[in-house]
């Protein structure tokens, strides 16, 4: 529950509407790259295969910079590219991950996070039939040593999959020893001080469209 | 990507950020009970403590119907309620998981669902030493068998957890058989005819928020 839509700081303030289109338009151009490769590519045709409109598609464009031509569009590898750089996933961002359970395992072995700049370069948890394992090639380090390793190594991103009942407590680990923003897959809110980043991946929240959708479509029949 | 943010077909539209919100301050709402009971609060005090506003939260609550008083607010206990039956959460929907992979385990032992009126009541999957094994009570059946089951339970929603490889195919025979809403967590974006719902979960699109507002965060320093 973002309260801010509006990603400031930079010389045009981005609405997180666009941040969240644009990895959708970046997939559909890898896949398009893959399946039926072509040199360039128009918003029109971009709006269609995704159900989107052609305006929408060419103003979040605008904001990577990537420049189009007149009649035939956009050169496709440069768009992919001016993408890639607008969203920093030319540059790989190294976080942790805290709480290695299924979910963690998930998100360990989720093959796409390389493309998108993300290396999670080890996960923690505090169970001892897990730690010392590799998982992915990721290791499983006691998360009692999380706060030194943060402080030795500078990483700024945790990615926290723990229980709801000590998501607090680590989140509070590691911020305490200089993490800036928290990707929270725990199902809790947690709190943290100003500056910080959150951002709080809420299945009940997702569940909540899709099943008040599903009830008024069944409901039109 | 919701090209379409007001969910239509009841008395008055419901906007999806309203939906999102919900869940929040139920889990909030139930915490407290936990915590700290009290019988009464105030949007104010649900505002502070969620970093929202007064108005908003106010506001929200209208869709539920919950009833207020002046100067105490909302009875927790009949808010809770309001908010359980606005989302159908007191009403029990059966789903199937298809692709018992990590993530596929990570959702079947996600405690909360049970408290969304989400059950999984089995899952699927084609890898011969998955099938028969039981996850979190929840049985694994071999995904040849996942249309007749779909025809014979009448079960609407379907849980995709597959690789992106399979993702359509799979989804392809899950509407083949009747199902209506698809929770689409494969990193793959699928195609449905009209009428069916579609809740993809794009951890790139999240990503691109986070990485882009810590990047606009320590930028500032």
């Amino acid at each position: 529950m973002a309260k801010q839509s509006m990603i400031k700081g930079a010389s045009k303030p981005i609405p997180e509407p666009v941040l969240r289109r644009l990895p959708v338009y970046y997939q559909y151009l890898r896949k398009l790259n893959l399946e039926s490769p072509r040199e360039y590519i128009s918003c029109a045709k971009i709006a269609e295969d995704l159900n989107n409109l052609a305006i929408q598609v060419r103003k979040d464009m605008e904001f990577t910079g990537a420049q189009g031509r007149p009649k035939v569009g956009y050169r496709v590898t440069e768009l992919l590219k001016a993408i890639e750089i607008f969203l920093g996933w030319d540059n790989t961002t190294e976080a942790y991950l805290v709480g290695a359970g299924n979910l963690g395992f998930a998100l360990l072995g989720y093959q796409g996070f390389k493309d998108y700049g993300l290396n999670i370069i080890a996960a923690f948890d505090s169970s001892a039939d897990k730690i010392g394992r590799e998982v992915y090639g990721k290791k499983i380090l006691p998360v009692k040593k999380l706060p030194d390793m943060i402080r030795r190594t500078g990483i700024k991103i945790g990615i926290l999959t723990a229980p709801a009942s000590c998501a607090q407590e680590l989140a509070d680990a590691m911020l305490g020893a200089g993490i800036k923003a928290i990707w929270n897959f725990a199902p809790v809110k947690i709190s943290v001080p100003a500056g910080i980043i959150v951002q709080h991946e809420n299945l009940a929240s997702s569940l909540a469209v899709l099943s008040k959708r599903l009830a008024l479509l069944l409901a039109e029949r």
